[in-house]
């Protein structure tokens, strides 16, 4: 019996981190693979914030990669560009990146205060450039995204012409808000559809399931799982997936971020076929995303069949996710 | 000018782990350094059910000890035990621990089903055996000691005469119970008076701050130590110090436990200094104890010297809390 295969027509990771380096020649061509395109995160060791930088990191990540795959860019998020500057380079960018200040990965350089931003995000309104965003307060960790609700709502008020996105949400409440605005959209990782806080400690501590935002109840977890199934309109696939090295994950001071990409689709068609909802997964990891973005990626078909693929125990010197593991469809 | 000393009288652990043969040489003079005695866990490999293995284990723990120190035993909690085996055995124990099964270390040996176990907390309550409890359900990790309160409010309400030690609370919540019945006492760790679930999880993750109970929210942290400052006459200090090897604190799949004996009277004088409540502290690591446990250990006074106190890096294989850091009170 022949096994059964399904077919995605450009899936796209709306939220990726390549990095730079050694680490960006690893893990893009494994991107490239399963996607036909992703949006790449700006927050390097040098934060992407000039012309000159966007375009070094875009041919520096061209460079990596060993399929076809559009590397979607972004810069990340001052509040003293120009509007000349961002008309200058807004056909360079998918979106523009904000970071509230020392939350996540390389954001020391991110924005403190949330009113010294809305000069910038009305050169965005009028430019039509989209303003993604990492979400949370400075507060208790699992306080976080919920704290900085009232920032989105705030600001998707103020610009009702702005397309705001909400990057990985985790909570049922982020979900809520999303559906409140005409304006607001997110993406969710594969990670925070499948684990709650359980997962990392609730036995023995996983670190390489720790990631920023951290994972949360299991009613969030449901609910999000509820929303992708569906493909909810608002809603994108964006991986969020963080390479950091086996020795930074292993040790006393434990880096977040959870690496997915070369399993993400993966594991997508396992998780939605469970819940009977295959025939969602086309828009969830590509359709919502053209429509939201008005992009077109040039068309990449990437299939998958209904055969087991047991997960390398690693990728280099980076753990994935499910490593050693066994998914019930790969990639043909 | 002399620097400030504080006396403690006869200072007590009223939860502690020793655990067997090259942890227990480790750990158990470490102990006796600062306390003049303790409450030993009887969660071993192979748990101490028995009056032999009882006596066994005490003689194990006598023999690793440098310095005077009480180890007041337990046993581990079987619905079994008759009302013989625990009348004669009852003068050997300071109490019985029940694990809900399946929940810490080593607890797989539990107990199940609540109402199983109402035999033997009638033979309990008839002979005066204090009733320790690992009070925490198998739900979701941050959940779990709430899931516990109404069996703990069950059990209290049933046996009006049965002592029963709540051990290690982390919650405000298990506070508000303690105050609704007299037979309920607690017990509460260092860390639990001093770390949040954002001192394991809020910026890199932490493995040497793992432990279980998993720490809770600030507002939880908080009510926990105005109760200790004020020694609430409930209220027990027990460090539920936990010694693992470096090697199962920094890995995949990270132990629970935190290693607190050698540093927690230090760590304890730093914090109520801090609070300008040194003159609660006797109260707290003995005095309460004393008078909950009926008991009174050899006379032994431990002084603090108001002098840094320099946590080693290790001691032996295990990492302590605070390693490397500086406490502002040391053993004199």
């Amino acid at each position: 019996m022949k096994s059964k295969n399904i077919r995605i027509h450009s899936p796209l990771d709306m939220h990726l981190h390549l990095r730079e380096g050694e680490m960006l020649n690893l893990v893009a061509p494994l991107s490239s693979e399963s996607f036909a395109g992703a949006m790449i995160m700006p927050n390097l060791n040098e934060p992407v914030i000039t012309e000159e930088l966007l375009d070094k990191y875009r041919q520096d990540v061209t460079n990596a990669l060993v399929h076809p795959f559009t590397p979607y860019m972004t810069l990340f998020f001052r509040d003293d560009y120009t509007y000349d500057f961002l008309k200058s380079i807004k056909d360079k960018i998918l979106a523009i990146k904000l970071y509230p200040a020392g939350i996540t990965t390389n954001s020391e350089y991110g924005v403190g205060d949330i009113d010294d931003i809305m000069e910038v995000l009305e050169y965005m309104s009028n430019l039509g450039i989209v303003l993604s965003v990492h979400g949370e307060s400075n507060g208790f960790v699992l306080d976080r995204e919920s704290n900085f609700m009232p920032i989105y709502e705030k600001i998707a008020s103020m610009f009702p012409d702005l397309k705001i996105v909400m990057e990985h949400i985790t909570t049922e409440r982020a979900l809520n808000i999303l559906e409140q605005y005409d304006n607001l959209y997110a993406t969710v990782t594969l990670h925070h559809l499948m684990i709650t806080l359980d997962d990392l400690a609730g036995g023995m501590l996983h670190p390489h399931l720790f990631c920023k935002p951290i994972a949360k109840r299991p009613e969030d977890r449901d609910a999000l799982l509820r929303a992708a199934l569906e493909a909810n309109p608002k809603l994108m696939f964006g991986s969020d997936s963080a390479p950091h090295p086996k020795s930074e994950k292993e040790s006393c001071g434990c880096a977040a971020g959870i690496f997915t990409a070369p399993i993400a689709l993966q594991a997508l068609a396992t998780l939605f076929e469970r819940h009977h909802s295959l025939n969602k997964l086309q828009a969830f990891v590509s359709d919502n995303a053209r429509r939201i973005y008005e992009i077109e990626p040039e068309p990449k078909i990437i299939t998958l069949k209904k055969e087991k693929f047991i997960v390398p125990d690693r990728y280099g010197e980076v753990i994935p996710m499910f490593a050693g593991e066994s998914l019930e469809w790969s990639i043909a």
